[in-house]
């Protein structure tokens, strides 16, 4: 009688009580157990989706999913661990270019990342465009990378937040993706389990982001910060735009593609400009202020570092990148200023054109997604190109098409445009 | 795309939305066919709990529950169809003497009953301490049992509702159930499939019931009623006190050597004042309203009816009812008026002593419950037994003990006493 049981936690964050820090504790080691079933993790996260956590409540969650499984150490590397996460958007490439810059820099960057679900994209599902490259690498191997190149990027190992990753995939099927407190007790379970020094955030804002409003992301922000200090993780986020994709394009060869310019020295001006911005609160947080992250692209020692990682994982970096079997040109529908190009859909558009899954299981196409010939504020005029749609599987397209449905806009020249600025805020 | 998936319905309750009848009538129909799974109608059902629905909304998913099923009928049998529910409570066997009373007056009564989980009783449960008795019978043998005795009290079989008999046995352990849509829609379902013509619906309200308020279960009592009247099945609600016991025992055994004093014309006044109030609620709705059930039961053919049901169903009526092996007796503390004899700790109580079980298939102890001496507004001297323990487990009087603590309480004789009326309200 009166012993931990599931109905109780649950009752409790349905009643818009406080969950004590038993229950929680209780409530993630039993479901990672198996004791809790998958259906009443998946009331109480809805109960918790619509009551919410106070901040000790989240404190707590994160606490007991670190708790679920190992922790890694990068103390014994001879330089400061830094780390950069992305809450996810539409041609959100960064971390390809950013990791070696911030390795060339000074830093070792051990970048755990995921894969794409739903309309935004997955660093994982990028870089395997890159033929030989490799995701999963052992402990050892990880190390390895690090140590020659600088930086590496790689798929979490199953012992990292195991309680994290089975809530992950049962939030994914049950409409309880969007809340505040399961978003940042996901993230910074994994980043602070995974014992990276310090950690930036770019919590993204907009139509191509899990927050599409500013008070949202700064309050996402601002909880993960508090998560992160509170464990010894120096940690700092910027707030950024995601109306409109990053870059040129969204895909994932494509995106690869585009990275390689950045590192080259070029690319397009706002992926340059975020690159650079992460780049630099990452080489604070490391405790290397004086370090010159535009040199390190201009130079060519980012680049260097690109290759030794890439290679470092079985990849090619010389290596042709795949190509879609067809590719379908969007004209602009009249002259004057492209006023909008939504992120959402930009990015529903690339899901359906084959560069992301529908379910874990499937698989993604290499070449398939969008590549955008104007941004928002540039000056066309009717019938120039403004997006080339690729994909191996051409049947798709009028998806895609319905997709970018009054996604994209051109207005009168005269109607003026007043463009957003890259980084919105900085919280830390 | 745009086709008919969980998350879409899920996202639609969660962000307070109305379900359209197209995706109510999906998600009752994918679920019963394990399409959606356990984990998503239970993030479904705590979005229902949290954000409730439109009386638009209970009707369709009543109507989908029932045509996840057969539907019974009775329109050949010669005598008009009256059935009863209650909500639950503690010390409720009026469905015992209510059955055959309502026979003796000319009306069929189809009494589909269930089994106790937590601290209510069910009427299976009782009914299975007489020896021989069978709950569960095929359609064609209650069919017979019907025509012979004029009343029959069985389990439903498992094509009535099988949608509502997977999400009850879910809400059951994922903290979904003190929900008003989803009780109404659960109870209506099972009803109105069952074929019945009539309905009179015994709503509980205060601690022992699952509506501890008076306006909860009117709201309920409402929606219930609204239901059967729109699928054609005269109903009417009576809102009946369930702040104490009903009767002067908690318990199977117990219960059914109190239901037989009913019928021997005898029997606790709040109990027999109950069983008239709904005998006469139920020949009105078959319209028989110029039968008289006091008259019945004074007359010796309620009783009558009764042995015959009973004898139907497999069971003695005249066998001796098993007891359990051993008592404790529990005294007054003071002397003066009895003022508290609360509902739930006296069916906690019993629970814990072994009349009900904590998992569906445990099984209950015939002879275990409380016995009470006294009910509130009774004058009580010091050291009287109050209440008799019965249990099969003596190592577990202390947590029956524990449950009562408060729930028994003795005032000062000229602090006064209000009793409640057995009968609160009426709606339909």
């Amino acid at each position: 009688m009166g012993s931990m049981d599931a109905i109780s936690v649950i009752r409790t964050k349905r009643d818009r009580g406080e969950l004590t820090p038993d229950q929680i504790d209780w409530v993630i080691d039993a479901y990672t157990r198996g004791e809790v079933a998958h259906e009443q993790m998946s009331s109480l996260a809805m109960a918790i989706f619509l009551n919410g956590m106070t901040r000790t409540e989240i404190a707590r969650w994160t606490a007991a999913m670190i708790a679920s499984g190992d922790r890694m150490d990068f103390s014994a590397l001879p330089r400061p661990t830094a780390d950069k996460h992305s809450t996810g958007g539409v041609g959100d490439k960064i971390t390809l270019p950013l990791a070696p810059l911030v390795a060339a820099c000074g830093a070792a960057v051990p970048q755990l990342s995921g894969r794409g679900l739903g309309h935004t994209g997955g660093t994982l599902d990028k870089l395997e465009a890159i033929p030989g490259w490799r995701a999963h690498l052992s402990n050892a191997e990880m190390l390895d990378v690090l140590r020659d190149a600088g930086s590496v990027i790689c798929a979490a190992g199953d012992g990292l937040a195991p309680a994290d990753k089975k809530l992950y995939a049962l939030r994914d099927v049950t409409g309880t993706v969007e809340s505040i407190p399961l978003i940042a007790s996901s993230i910074m379970s994994k980043k602070i389990a995974e014992g990276t020094g310090s950690l930036v955030l770019d919590v993204k804002v907009g139509s191509g982001a899990f927050m599409k409003h500013l008070d949202d992301a700064r309050e996402l922000a601002s909880t993960m910060v508090g998560l992160g200090t509170d464990h010894g993780v120096r940690t700092v986020a910027l707030l950024t735009d995601m109306s409109t994709p990053l870059g040129r394009t969204a895909g994932n060869a494509l995106e690869v593609r585009e990275s390689v310019e950045v590192l080259a020295g070029g690319g397009p001006a706002d992926v340059v400009e975020l690159t650079l911005a992460l780049a630099r609160e990452m080489l604070d947080a490391a405790g290397l202020p004086d370090a010159d992250p535009a040199k390190a692209l201009a130079d060519g020692s980012a680049m260097d570092h690109w290759r030794r990682m890439i290679t470092a994982q079985g990849g090619d970096p010389d290596a042709p990148l795949p190509q879609a079997r067809e590719t379908h040109i969007l004209p602009a529908p009249s002259s004057g200023v492209l006023t909008t190009l939504d992120a959402y859909a930009v990015g529903l558009a690339a899901w359906r054109l084959g560069a992301g899954r529908a379910r874990k299981e499937d698989p993604v196409q290499a070449g398939a997604g969008v590549e955008m010939h104007a941004k928002p504020g540039d000056t066309v005029v009717a019938g120039q190109p403004l997006l080339t749609l690729h994909t191996d599987t051409p049947e798709k397209l009028p998806y895609a098409l319905e997709a970018l449905d009054g996604g994209v806009v051109v207005g009168a020249a005269e109607a003026g445009f007043h463009a957003s600025p890259v980084v919105l805020e900085r919280i830390g």
